[in-house]
């Protein structure tokens, strides 16, 4: 009697407690230290102690009607001015407050722009490898989705694949960068390439295509890398952001939207993104998060733990002799399965103990990804497992 | 360039907004105390003390991981266990930890259920007068929204017009009791009469009709009036609860679902509302208000204001010569319109600076709502606008 849209995920679901209930099982049988558990992209890192400070602050001197009420649905206006400042001082952009929209996280944002923009039977393109949530996303309004395949060995955007995939019906295409599943960021070059490219077909075309850049992983880029602002090199970019990572808050649900002027129909846009906030259930944003983020822009989680992480397994796995695309942000590793099946790689790493994730749950099959937002202590014990891993493909 | 389906809810927006900008007009000419705003359905009562200590005291003593990390997606298993364990001391029910799952709200909540059991064509009843939000909920899905024509005058639910309505298409019916916008609370005897209609409807057309109960304001009934809880009246009760009314958070975005082992295709259900709470985007309820409200399970908003309000509008209305629906919850009064037109009849009222909420905003014309959630001076000081609108009809 459930919707016949939701029987598959069902299904999936079921497979899903099912790799949990093995992973509880084999904690039990060989001992927790023995299980090496890289498949979830959960923050290892704690938040920085100033958001429980300003949480407490926010609670204790400001009026608790306001704290916890209702606002205009797009969220407190001095958060999203703040937010808007903070941004134009970081990336020299131009926002006010009418440029953000609080969401319920970025997974709650992009559904938000998706609603906005989406008519059955539009198309939205995302690049091989993607966060699979995309096309659940998508999907929710009758959207279709598009992949670009992957482009190997360095997983920057596929710009030939997207410019055969674009047609009169392209919507909007997904970006992700740094990006989850491989830890690649998109290059400047890239970005500029890609912009012309959608230029070009709206010409083509004549229609908006909108550049949606899903942004959760922006402060979490290492070596002095710069993550290109996107809105900065293509006028009609919608940008999906979430404190998630940068203050490892990812069960507060808290993030926005920045919508920019120069977004060709932006009132209509701005408009419908604020009611579909409020029709799809989210009302808005959690009130005291907002509050919270607001007085903590400035503040950073300590990705020197997640750099340190990098170095090591990255170091572990070249010597080994394991493919893996350059790591420059994010939290993961993308590495070449040993063998063409990343499914059967994902179960021969299960017997050393090793959870990984296949590449085809993004799009991308013969491939793995491996979280490293974990404790280096553990880094250190799997070692030997990714040893085992290497001799049994040698 | 927005989607189809959005542009009407954009001009219905503008409205709003429109009103909301005459509404600061009107308090710029006049004078903010001059102008009587009975249009919102925001508590007015501050949330107990009990909710900022909890939420300090969690932040002083758990661990931050846990307090702001992810979880399952239904939430923290040992807050569904005590909100269980409450539900089962209050109501004499019998759940588990696996029968509740934290939403985002009441409105969150809907959503996801919808989601879950909505084919496209699937209708949906309700009661006139409803929450017109539940319009744009099924339609997120694309059921399609079933009036039943209000009872007029006492506002229990029509049962001889839910028999009409029942069809094979028939998935769900919705109920709000203490009901907005009329502030009436359905008695016990209607409560039986209606889940006889729906078993028999089901034998008739053999399959599962789900009885969705929208809860918010169940905390918010007087004179010790009882409101039933209805999942021990009819086995495929589903019941979406808020704690926006009953603690005075609307805007941190809390509520939870209900969904008994009794009901029809449970697992399933259960499963794919887990499923519906991820890809929705809504991913998770707010983590550090789930720990919350847990630990407030106990507390209550101080209704007795909300009574005292009660009882001083309705008095002076229908001393005036006001009709007006037995309000035994929530904090509405639903008054009959003066004449035929109750949008006409809303402007005469806004002459007097009184701003209320048309009827046909509920899909019931000719009565007009009227949330007595505001300051009880601000109910006494609108008096004499009362007494100059009764006047004008006279």
């Amino acid at each position: 009697m459930i919707a016949k849209k939701m029987v598959k995920y069902v299904e999936g679901s079921s497979v899903t407690r099912a790799m949990f209930e093995e992973g509880k099982k084999m904690a039990k049988e060989f001992g927790a230290e023995n299980v090496y558990d890289f498949s979830l992209g959960n923050p290892s890192v704690e938040p920085p102690k100033a958001v429980a400070e300003a949480m407490k602050r926010i609670l204790d001197e400001k009026e608790p009607g306001f704290v916890h009420g209702y606002m205009n649905n797009a969220g407190h206006e001095e958060v999203r001015k703040k937010i808007a400042e903070s941004l134009n001082e970081r990336f020299g952009t131009a926002f006010t407050e009418k440029n953000i929209i609080m969401t319920v996280g970025a997974a709650g944002g992009l559904n938000v722009i998706l609603k906005t923009l989406l008519d059955p039977g539009d198309e939205v393109i995302a690049f091989a490898p993607y966060f699979s949530e995309y096309n659940n996303y998508v999907g929710n309004f009758d959207g279709v989705m598009v992949p670009v395949p992957a482009n190997i060995p360095d997983f920057q955007p596929n710009l030939s694949g997207l410019r055969e995939k674009i047609t009169a019906k392209t919507k909007a295409v997904i970006v992700n960068t740094p990006n989850n599943p491989t830890g690649v960021v998109y290059s400047e070059e890239t970005i500029k390439e890609l912009s012309s490219i959608l230029e070009e077909k709206q010409q083509e075309y004549g229609h908006a295509i909108y550049l949606i850049s899903d942004e959760p992983y922006r402060e979490l880029a290492y070596d002095g890398v710069e993550v290109p602002y996107l809105t900065k090199y293509f006028a009609n970019t919608i940008v999906g952001y979430s404190f998630s990572k940068s203050l490892s808050l990812p069960g507060e649900r808290i993030g926005y939207l920045v919508i920019p002027d120069e977004v060709d129909d932006f009132q209509n846009i701005l408009d419908a993104a604020s009611v579909a906030t409020r029709i799809l259930g989210f009302v808005n944003a959690p009130s005291l998060q907002q509050l919270a983020v607001a007085e903590c822009l400035e503040e950073k989680t300590d990705i020197s733990a997640y750099d340190y992480n990098r170095k090591l397994l990255y170091d572990k796995l070249v010597s080994l002799g394991f493919e893996c695309a350059k790591p420059e942000g994010a939290f993961y590793l993308w590495v070449k399965a040993k063998e063409e099946d990343d499914k059967a790689f994902v179960l021969k790493a299960k017997e050393f103990h090793l959870l990984l994730v296949p590449g085809s749950a993004f799009m991308c099959a013969g491939y793995v990804r491996i979280a490293y937002c974990v404790s280096p202590e553990m880094i250190k014990r799997s070692f030997s497992a990714f040893e085992k891993l290497a001799d049994a493909y040698r």
